[in-house]
């Protein structure tokens, strides 16, 4: 009963009944016209759990998800993806993706990595790196000497007890210790299973060293504006879609981006009923949410 | 010189030096007049990093805290033992205490499992564990069925990215998820290294799962108190003596119980300017300590 709308106990109560029956029909209706009301001229899509499922291999694509953005390309409404997705380089995600037939280019695709990198070089700051080793290969050049920062992106079986007691150690040898996060997401599903993801892990390097770390990617306000710049658009224009009640949909809605939430991914009922963050919608899946949107963008068109 | 007095650069500044020549001599003697002033009818010490440093098989005695312990007992000051330690049986921890000649019997040790023991059976609680697996024996016949509460104490190389998740999905499979963590360490000093302690990965949970832990331990108040009870003395009453800055010394201080902080252990010196925690006394070791314990305490017998 959490996640549903409580009903009355004693069918005597025939005023109560209707004044529920009431809300359940007006409200979502009212929902669905208000976030659809201002006009969309740009989608963010969030990647794994959207577009398809982690797994084995190259994962599953979600049924529906690779036409969804196919009529998105065809109706013109320009699309970005930000993903916190650190376990595979650039070119591995994409060539992940285009098996699965989605129609990405890599200029598209807004990720942790490259900002990490320009912001290290930009500061002239050396990693030690708690990473994927599918991705240390990207920090080539910039880990040389002792480190003046840790970057910690998720590290996936590399988050062992050992590693994070190198990190630790060299967090407490820096004379101004500096831990950047590569998204801070509390857990995802993988191979069918919620798994701890970075944010939890940072979380303990930041309590054992009594600092804050620097979020790069989901759910910094910088991440999502460098998107949004590259299509050329506001905030109050634009619409995220995530499975991530918190690091998609409440990161999305504190730039002032309407945040929708999908139903697929770690996705689980009680994210319905966040103490903190309420989406401005939740859809099925990136299917539904398409079609509503651009059902709605050809209605605001013709009204124009 | 983070941790020492700052100096005048100009050597013209001769009243300046004066001032600070005397406040370098004075506030020491102060100190230690005031945290001696109200007579100590008890002392609860930590163990590791206290009475010895952990490492290879039994580590190392402290040098001077075996006979610091032996001069207690001659002079009939109460000592608890007061400790967080959960890689060992309490049978274990005594035994390595009498390896190294420490005169202390099982009774007057106050450790994390018990007290969570007792907690368990009381509330009727089916723990997961997350625990060291030499301590794991002691919760026989309290794991069966499924989980409601999830333990977790310094479990060490077992903090692993595989039981860390397994622990998580435990919490998330609960209706109503409950943490108990045993102590709260950030920290501690293993082998020559510090490590990450139990505070650090419950963190991580909590972050994950949104919830807050119980400590059962230091910093626990009720930890405090039941040494105290043991003792019969009130808080005002007892010392604390640890190396720890937060759990031993900001602990004992936020039950109205002194704290001494000592330089052996996982101390550094960066303990010394603690944003939030200013311990009553700084002593090189237990030794120093006891000996000014027992040497104001003879005093304040001359005078009464």
């Amino acid at each position: 009963t959490r996640a549903g709308y409580p009903l009355p106990t004693r069918p005597q109560d025939t005023r109560l009944v209707c004044i529920i029956a009431q809300v359940n029909l007006t409200l979502p209706v009212m929902a669905v016209n208000s976030w659809l009301a201002e006009p969309i001229k740009g989608l963010l899509l969030d990647i794994t759990g959207v577009l398809y499922e982690s797994g084995e291999g190259f994962g599953t694509a979600i049924p529906g998800s690779v036409e969804a953005v196919k009529r998105l390309r065809e109706t013109g409404i320009p699309v970005r993806f930000v993903t916190n997705e650190t376990c595979a380089t650039r070119a591995e995600l994409i060539k992940k993706l285009h098996h699965h037939s989605f129609s990405v280019s890599e200029g598209d695709v807004f990720s942790p990595v490259p900002a990490v990198i320009s912001l290290l070089k930009e500061r002239g700051l050396v990693p030690h790196l708690l990473v994927h080793p599918a991705i240390e290969c990207e920090f080539s050049g910039l880990v040389a000497g002792n480190p003046t920062c840790v970057v910690m992106g998720d590290a996936d079986e590399a988050f062992s007890f050992a590693n994070m007691n190198v990190a630790f150690r060299a967090l407490k040898a820096m004379e101004d210790p500096k831990l950047f996060a590569l998204g801070f997401g509390k857990y995802y599903k993988h191979k069918g299973q919620l798994q701890l993801d970075v944010g939890a892990f940072a979380t303990a390097l930041e309590f054992a060293c009594d600092i804050k770390s620097e979020i790069v990617g989901k759910p910094s306000p910088l991440f999502f504006d460098a998107a949004l710049s590259d299509i050329g658009i506001t905030a109050k224009e634009a619409v995220m879609i995530g499975d991530d009640i918190v690091s998609d949909v409440g990161g999305a809605q504190k730039c002032g981006i309407r945040g929708v939430l999908v139903r697929t991914g770690k996705y689980t009922r009680s994210c319905e009923n966040h103490p903190t963050v309420t989406p401005h919608f939740i859809a099925n899946n990136l299917s539904e949410a398409v079609d509503l949107i651009i059902e709605a963008q050809s209605k605001n068109i013709h009204q124009v």
